[in-house]
């Protein structure tokens, strides 16, 4: 773990912010060049290579203006590699490169349980939700969710008083839904607020995957309360499946559409939960944080790849998302060299560099 | 298969209601000494050598008295080494001697599904029962169940049209409870109703466990619907794990008591069923019917243990069932000489042999 200084944390961000600069890309930049300040440098050349020239980068008042806005709310932009960015998420490949967070910033540093759910929920749902976010807070663990209604509103009532984290897809003043202001209020006052956006921006759709993402990334565990077939809670607990995090869900009545969700993940090997005590045995299993398998190479020994290779690997590109490793193996070229290629080919728009080692043509 | 004749039929039923003789004792007789009635003249010696003299047979007037009231109900007596005797009860290690079926006797011959559960039922677990029963039903399944109160009672409501299994306890005609009775008069049209006992028996406590495991039993597949923790139809659930039947459970919400025992079973590893598809995917899966592996030796070896085995048997036995393999491996003699020894203790009332290979003091 690395403190940043303030140069170094604005230069993390303006890799952040910078035009198709996901996590992922942001990762393997890192990796390749050591500093953010170094792979900014280098960006403009690997992009022209990629295809592209004229990528936007951040400007200096679009920075001072997301540090100052941030500062105004009290919030504290945090960076993967820093000490107060939390474990869990850390282990993320990748985890988001910075996260803001308002409140408690202390509080990422325990163990997280998320409970999430429907949004039209049942008030039996949401006593439950309530319930047992209170016994695992009572337990130790900060409760995690979206804000939302229903589940997510219930869980951080039951989390309030022992710790709660609310994890937004807008900024982390872009209070969604509006009624929930009061609830919002007392999170950011005895719990935390995060974000992965900028401050002062509304979320959109696309901004929910990448909530979600960081709902699971906080949590050991995912307790999936009430869900139709088809909701973002599944997805929420499928991508916390996949991040190595017990998932665990709620069974109800086959008449209740509510549970079909919830029914269907125990069908699919999610552990049943009927209250706290299965969270916490299901805590106590051998499971922990998978060590992160990243595409690493040894940063500074700046494998070139040659205009033949970066059109083969174009050529091989497809908008359903292939395996990097495939592409590699379909080179029959040095892996380095091929994630150099794709890190070129990502900047200049020409593709999307998933998370899981999964890359896709846009 | 063979089929009995009359007498012989005559045979198998004074066996089975000799005192001291259950399923295993029977099935030991039979394996030794190849038939009924040679089984009975060995009977009053290999009870002496036991340490009991005046082992009890039924009376000529007793069988007649059986007899006569089956035919005058008329139901069929079906002994298990008989093609009529349903399949999957047959496979049992070791199926019932005999028993008694009334109504429809074909319907014993088709693929059956139990659906038991809470006798205190809501309407909404009754409801599901009643589909899930008439679905199946349309599937070529036979519904059997015990024509308790609740969830039995809707399971034969629903099977009725298409072909239902009612198990008593007590004898055929031992309508319990007393307003079932048109619910049993319909079952006896066209559906078929079984039972291990003599007619005219009132069922007492400790018929159930006999009936409940004629229950999984004739059956392929058993579903809980509705179920308190410690309640009978976990008991018949894993009777049926045991029998190397398929297991299913209706889960419902944490906060319904009834719930309890459905969603320990999912725990446990039931499939989780929410219809009849799932019933009928269970179906599909590898498991066949287990291969009964019974203690057998040839007949006609006519293993004798002698005095001294005989004593260092009895001394190994405990009221906590062990198995019998554990007790050949500590005298370290034949098997075939060991278990004739306990078919003589069993005989003469000084242990008893229980499904499942197990022995216990009595």
């Amino acid at each position: 773990m690395t403190e940043l200084s303030e140069a170094e944390r604005r230069d993390w961000l303006k890799l952040a912010r910078t035009e198709n600069v996901g996590p992922v890309t942001f990762d393997q930049l890192l990796q390749r060049f050591g500093t953010a300040r170094r792979a900014l440098d280098a960006l403009p050349d690997l992009a022209r290579r990629g295809g592209r020239t004229g990528l936007k980068l951040p400007s200096d008042a679009q920075l001072d203006k997301e540090l100052g806005d941030g500062a105004a709310l009290g919030a504290r932009l945090i960076a993967s590699c820093e000490a107060a960015f939390p474990q869990a998420l850390a282990a993320l490949d990748p985890p988001p490169p910075v996260i803001w967070a308002r409140g408690r910033v202390e509080l990422l540093a325990r163990h997280g349980v998320a409970i999430v759910g429907a949004r039209i929920a049942s008030a039996a749902g949401q006593r439950f939700a309530r319930g047992l976010a209170s016994e695992l807070g009572q337990s130790g663990q900060v409760i995690v969710s979206g804000l939302a209604r229903g589940i997510d509103a219930a869980a951080h009532e039951g989390g309030l008083p022992t710790g709660t984290v609310a994890v937004l897809g807008g900024g982390v003043d872009d209070i969604y839904p509006p009624e929930h202001a009061n609830l919002y209020g007392r999170i950011v006052e005895s719990g935390c607020v995060v974000s992965e956006s900028e401050p002062g921006r509304t979320a959109v759709a696309r901004d929910f995957p990448r909530r979600n993402r960081i709902i699971s990334g906080l949590s050991r565990a995912v307790v999936v309360v009430e869900a139709e077939l088809r909701s973002g809670s599944l997805i929420t607990a499928r991508l916390a499946a996949e991040q190595g995090r017990e998932v665990l869900a709620v069974p109800g009545s086959p008449l209740d559409p509510r549970a079909k969700g919830t029914n269907d993940l125990i069908r699919q090997g999610a552990a049943l939960c009927e209250g706290a005590e299965d969270v916490l045995r299901a805590l106590e299993g051998p499971r922990g944080l998978r060590e992160p398998e990243r595409d690493r190479f040894a940063h500074g020994s700046a494998p070139e790849p040659d205009d033949a290779l970066r059109r083969e690997v174009a050529a091989l590109l497809s908008p359903t998302p292939v395996s990097r490793d495939e592409i590699v193996r379909a080179t029959g070229a040095a892996a380095p060299a091929v994630f150099a290629a794709l890190v070129e080919l990502s900047l200049a728009g020409r593709c999307e560099l998933l998370p899981g080692g999964m890359v896709a043509a846009t």
